[in-house]
């Protein structure tokens, strides 16, 4: 039924709210809801995303239930108008809770209209743990157009999901002879680094599917490890309409355009497992597989990412002023840079450099020129004299001196106590600075250098580190010092100790971390695609030897579909080392 | 359809097997499966539980596949025989994952008969992000005798389930006129205090729903934080038949009984909340709510859990000496009585006390007196002088003295680091000793006293941790001098601290935070409760402060429905403070 009715004008709300702020997400809605169209928000936009236990405690309840009440009050104390709002929230319902979206109607009140599908359950995901889904309505009727609705995952289609909705919604539409003006996806999608064009791109095959322009909106924020981009979009065909900031709260509205008198056809590719969507591609071209290299584009998402995570998560726990231990070396001074090039205007950082007898004269020297040039405050806090006197102790009352693996330990721990003392002093937040293949081999001491309260570059291998770097310094050279990019990595914790002594060079130790935590490959799969034995023997060895480490590691910023943290859920002790 | 047959031999094997134990599993089986009869193996005791993400690795997947193949050539070489044996496992197809039962036949081969149906995904459980369910055949048929089978979960009824397992169970029955003999449920069910009675009593209502003895055979063994107890069992109607033991590995047989003339009357009792079958019981007899409080028969499980999953623990990770760092209070010496208590003959636990200037000298003779009356070896190590070095460095450096929570912080700091250095010496492992009070309101220091490789007390409130030790004194006299057990707690980290001080009664504090955690309570449903609105208010605020903390602590042994831990997910950043 074509009606000849002015096509509607819609407005994108990519807004930026904590979890649970309620005044926040009220006020928003009270200001943005004006103009005549259709107003959307985000997935959940109403109580938060992802609340995980909290949409179970009362008090989120009590809180959450008062909320809807009152957006429902308000709209039923507005004069009929003819704008109309949609936007994600929960339901509760008889000891359920749905993920739906809302129809917001001036003068009438809040409806439920659509219940979201595909309950993601994988990774970080755990919506079936407190959602329940359902298959209702997937029409919306406004200005006599029609929409078809979804909620983020569905999206996509996997064969691990019993249904497709997308294949449903099709099946609806022939069977009730529908023509969908337009298809509306809200979502709270976390960002990777490759998920943008992933989404895109099945936009586009959507459009084609239902020969309709495809709404994506995504909402914006950083919880604990996960950060959200934004990045909304509308798409009709292959063509883009209009496009979103990444991590920046936004309001952009367009005109529904018309339907293509011609779409592509649509190919249809059905994934088995979700990951497999999002998979950081290694590079199979060279003789080696290596981690697929960092365009520019990469490098500034991920910077992005880092800054924009690092400022929610400081915001949120209360921090303006910002702690950095560094060593000379590549990890802590890329962590420094991120830093000091996210800060804001009322916010500062500061390095400490403690060196132990072990630390070499570059390194100090390196640490004062980046400090000095990029205009960043530095203490020395040497531990030689604290490393002796306990040192000392211990020949006292145990007899008994240590060296080894002891005494490095005993430097990384120091430091650690002399970091957050000087946190605790000054009240500033202490930045991790270990790497994800550092974490992966358990390079770093429990309690020592493993401190922090967020990671910035646990999600980054060691050649991303170095790409990540060399981008920065394009973009602001001098950020970093050259010296300090092309040393080789060193714990400095023994003399001339060197990583490279006890570990495959880093761009095949990536590769084959990446086989094992992406790909899921196995010790003879690795072997299989030409790593060698003893290599890959010693980094499976190391990776499930140091789990331990990584159960009580700080969050780490995700940029990866595959990261350690929440979502990276294995057993601590494990009967052998056979299984990665 | 009633023949008179033998009433069938039945094998019931609680076995012990760390994940993945191929071939430990493969020696079990063919020793164990020998006598005619009906031989019970645990839920996916032929791969291990749980697995977590292991069961998506490429090299478990291949490691327990040849494993199948193994047994079935085993069962093929074999001569046909008349035992059968029933045993829980995986079964990989296309994609799909399913937790399953297999029937091993002796000259034949494996043969999967049954599929859960209800997979646990709330706490610690996963299983909806690893397993499919299908609803196939409930019965098995041995020896003209047949069998109801159910795994785990099948057993109970929860209104959040789609389905009702033995509802379903029963309808198949009558709608074909099926009697059965028995029901058999193969589980892997952690332990908690209160689940063993929790069990049985199900099962006996199960047996009065389904006319016939139910079998409930449990795994034994423990994965990081959890341990599982074994403690199978048999019930007819509301007679015990035959019982396993506790955290033991055990076999034993039973001739199936008969059916009773008579069974007493099911009544149906459906759960809105799978956790409310399990909930921790606040009493609530007096004016306010109190933790109730435990028996000996609670204490006695509960150190028996403990000192297994110590034990459990250690042994995986490869360690046989423990590390101890006593304080004079409490809640260090109950940690030391359980693993001297709990010690095998070639383990050894060490004591190590590190006074500040605010430690007095009662705590120095406490300690003493512990270790001597115990046989505990005990070292003194002082940090006064390190602690006057950073207070001296951090002085010069940034001609700035600390005090106050930073100086209370650098003492523990400085405790965290020399234990673990006698740690690294000796290859001892450091057994934490926060308990679930002080880590629900962040009374430890990161990285000071809230280190450790696993934390014994972890799930025990401080009015358990009383009861705990009054018992561990009774059983076993001076373990714990009574004077420890009467001081009034402190960390002394500064003059004439009490904990006390800055916190409700910890009677009261307890049973605020135990409305919190298992019962979900709100800020405003705790006041009606009786409890005064500033101290909830300080201690919700205490609460929701100190997530961060608890995101980097090590594993606890959970003996509690509701734990810290895996499974108690939670934003560590919350918009306020309103949610508990």
């Amino acid at each position: 039924m074509a009606l000849t009715t002015m096509k509607t004008n819609i407005h994108l709300h990519q807004t930026h709210h904590s979890l649970a702020d309620f005044e926040g997400i009220f006020t928003s809605l009270a200001q943005l809801c004006q103009a005549p169209g259709l107003h959307l928000f985000s997935e959940t936009f109403l109580a938060g995303y992802p609340l995980k236990d909290l949409v179970l405690q009362s008090s989120f309840i009590e809180a959450y239930t008062k909320h809807l009440e009152e957006i429902n009050l308000w709209l039923k104390g507005l004069p009929k108008h003819n704008w109309r709002a949609l936007s994600g929230g929960l339901e509760y319902q008889e000891h359920q809770i749905k993920n739906v979206i809302y129809e917001l109607i001036p003068g009438e009140g809040l409806k439920k209209i659509y219940t979201k599908r595909l309950l993601p359950n994988y990774d970080i995901f755990d919506e079936q743990k407190y959602f329940t889904n359902s298959e209702e309505n997937f029409f919306y009727e406004y200005n006599n157009q029609i929409f078809g609705l979804l909620i983020c995952e569905d999206m996509w289609a996997s064969s691990f999901y019993k249904i497709d909705p997308c294949q449903l919604m099709i099946e609806e539409m022939k069977a009730k002879k529908i023509e969908v003006d337009g298809i509306i996806n809200l979502s709270a999608s976390p960002f990777d680094l490759d998920k943008d064009e992933k989404r895109k791109s099945r936009a586009q095959s959507l459009s084609k599917l239902f020969k309709a322009p495809f709404i994506y909106l995504n909402r914006v924020g950083g919880e604990d490890e996960i950060v959200f981009d934004g990045s909304s979009f509308v798409v009709n065909n292959d063509q883009t309409i209009i496009e979103l900031a990444a991590f920046t709260a936004e309001s952009k509205s367009f005109t529904l355009p018309e339907k293509l008198d011609q779409y592509d056809s649509y190919e249809s590719k059905k994934q088995i497992l979700w990951e497999e969507l999002f998979l950081p591609q290694l590079s199979f071209e060279k003789k080696l597989p290596l981690i697929k290299r960092w365009t520019e584009k990469d490098c500034e998402r991920a910077f992005n990412a880092l800054a924009f995570g690092l400022h929610e998560y400081a915001h949120k726990s209360g921090f303006k002023n910002f702690l950095v231990a560094l060593s000379g070396g590549l990890d802590s001074a890329l962590v420094l840079a991120i830093v000091k090039l996210a800060l804001k205007k009322d916010q500062s950082v500061e390095a400490i450099y403690m060196p132990s007898i072990h630390s070499s004269s570059l390194s100090t020297q390196l640490c004062e020129k980046m400090c000095r040039d990029n205009d960043i405050p530095l203490k020395h806090l040497p531990i030689k004299f604290l490393h002796s006197t306990v040192k000392n102790t211990f020949t006292q009352t145990f007899e008994e001196d240590f060296g080894g693996l002891t005494d490095e330990n005993v430097q990384a721990r120091l430091r650690g106590m002399l970091l957050y003392t000087r946190s605790n002093q000054t009240g500033a937040m202490v930045i991790n600075t270990s790497n994800k293949s550092e974490l992966a081999v358990g390079y770093s001491t429990q309690y020592g250098d493993s401190v922090g309260a967020i990671s910035l570059l646990g999600d980054l291998y060691k050649s991303e580190v170095f790409w990540l770097a060399n981008y920065l310094n394009k973009i602001s050279p001098g950020i970093i010092p050259e010296e300090i990019i092309n040393r080789g990595p060193s714990a400095e914790l023994r003399p001339n100790q060197l990583d490279q002594d006890s570990l495959p060079p880093y761009e095949k130790l990536d590769a084959i971390l990446e086989g094992i935590l992406s790909y899921k490959m196995s010790r003879d799969q690795l072997i299989i695609k030409g790593f060698d034995t003893s290599e890959v023997d010693r980094v499976i060895k190391l990776f499930t030897r140091s789990e331990y480490k990584r159960a009580q590691f700080c969050p780490i910023i995700k940029i990866k579909a595959k990261s350690f943290g929440f979502g990276y859920r294995v057993p601590i002790n494990k009967c052998s080392n056979f299984y990665f």
